[in-house]
């Protein structure tokens, strides 16, 4: 049995939402890319129950709106928010805003790159 | 206290290597923004103890080797390997390879999506 998987996305700029969970196989957690048109706002605010989320963002710009703060995000900007917040999300008119946002349970991460890492002989034969 | 942190990392063209963990206060997951130089590769290959690692590729085109499989790559591949899997990767002559990797503890993920989101009646004032 293959230790990966792998699916094509395509380029970011024509993507509507795309999730990750069921053509990957994942167990650890869920990663989505989504693009909110220019001008637009997500239909509602949520929070979650157990899941801490991610955000990347990729292009574009906009506004997230979490537990009332009005935080400003661009090309590069990376947010984390806890399972409690409320968060609602909107681009600007300018253009779409394209994000990655990966869910995770909140404290599950037992360690990382070093500690997690195991260098390895092998040699690729490129 | 706050439910959110945010941090920016500017233009992906420009990252050398960057780790969000730290900078966030990641809980669930190790989160880092990667480039890899046109034409070098990785400079050794590695497995995994226990954290499934994402890769999505925002830029590029190159090559993974994965327990002896190659696996081209290229703008919007995404991948998911297992702990166990050894793997080494390569950016083509022609650009850089730009990818975002995560490691999730394997297996930790409860819910997510509709099952872990609470749907709230605030609504923001943009």
């Amino acid at each position: 049995m293959k230790t990966y998987s792998i699916t094509e996305i395509g380029s970011f700029d024509s993507i509507k939402r795309v999730t990750l969970k069921e053509k990957l196989g994942l167990t650890g957690a869920e990663v989505s890319v989504n693009r909110l048109p220019a001008g637009t706002e997500s239909s509602f605010s949520h929070a979650h129950k157990r899941n801490e989320e991610i955000y990347i963002f990729t292009s574009g710009t906009g506004m997230f709106w979490i537990d009332g703060d009005k935080i400003p995000v661009q090309t590069g900007s990376a947010v984390r928010i806890a399972p409690s917040g409320v968060r609602a999300i909107k681009a600007d008119s300018s253009a779409d805003l394209i994000y990655i946002c990966i869910q995770a349970d909140e404290g599950s991460l037992v360690q990382a790159t070093r500690e997690d890492g195991i260098r390895s002989e092998q040699r690729p034969d490129w």
